[in-house]
């Protein structure tokens, strides 16, 4: 195994961080960690505002091919989800098949190319009825990373439950957190960020 | 104008921040500058380690109408060229003659997407033979974006200059700075990167 960790965090917005003012989102923040426990990391930003699994999907393997060169500890962080439960024209922008189809391709095309895949629950936003949709979409995520044996990060419930995530949503622009929030989420995968870096 | 404010870091290494600790580079800096002021921004770095100018133009146009989204406020900050004024097989990755030529077309596809523009120079390394070669293709960079009516920021001089950056570049991997010397850099862009996004 090289020393050499490249690591493409692909997604939606809040892979992107938007609503943190320090730029990082939980993506930054867990790579800051990295570089101060020793690894040789070059971590790469890409999560886009408003895309779908779909959206992710069409674009994840030539963005990746471009950055995880042969030779390199090459690795994906995956997060998506959110922007798939959301309600446009009476139903869901992606239906829970549809998410379910897309996430099992991005895992097969990871395989295919020998990069290591972490991936991260969709997290709660301040509108509770669609919270309800991703977290069914949460539990359908995890049985399919179980399955690629993938570990799946379930912060989804734990998010729920954080007084600073919730507020700061609420606060901000219904979806994204600001700083601290992005403080609660990186703490909550960073052991299992820790763990999985050392395999 | 929009308010929504996306803008593209597209380049190399030296925009993707590689030797930052921070992980933030010099574009990371000016983002969370654009931030404090005020500005309603996006930011996504699209720099990756090794490009020349081929390789950015290759992928310059998806990756940015991926994030460039109609009705918002879309830009991109340029900045390549060290991996071209690099010697391998002896003679460079890319000759200046077809470095020239990638920017022309860079510069012509973001004018057809109507993306506003602004260039950062490519920076010196601890290796002088190399480094006047980049201070020629800088020299010729500066011409193109003149013509193309595109800020070009040159910093290289600068950076010659600046003890920060050539002793963190000379301590790190011969070629990238650290937090400070990238602190550096984005202290020469700030003034351009702020006057810029003003308009």
């Amino acid at each position: 195994m090289s020393g050499d960790v490249r690591v493409c965090f692909v997604g939606d917005s809040f892979v992107a961080g938007v609503g943190d003012p320090l730029l990082l989102g939980w993506a930054g923040r867990l790579g800051q960690r990295a570089v101060a426990d020793g690894v040789q990391l070059t971590a790469y930003n890409l999560g886009v505002r408003r895309q779908t699994s779909a959206d992710v999907l069409s674009r994840f393997g030539a963005e990746c091919e471009q950055r995880l060169l042969a030779g390199t500890d090459a690795r994906v962080v995956v997060s998506f989800g959110v922007n798939d439960t959301t309600h446009e024209n009476g139903g869901p922008r992606v239906d829970p098949e549809g998410s379910a189809v897309n996430l099992t391709k991005l895992l097969e095309q990871a395989a295919a190319q020998a990069w290591q895949v972490l991936m991260v629950a969709p997290p709660p936003i301040s509108d509770a009825e669609q919270n309800a949709r991703t977290a069914e979409l949460d539990e359908r995520f995890a049985e399919i990373c179980a399955s690629a044996e993938v570990p799946y990060i379930q912060v989804h419930q734990a998010l729920l439950g954080s007084e600073v995530w919730m507020r700061e949503v609420r606060d901000g622009d219904g979806a994204h957190p600001g700083a601290a929030g992005y403080d609660v989420l990186a703490a909550l995968v960073l052991p299992h960020w820790r763990e999985w870096l050392s395999r």
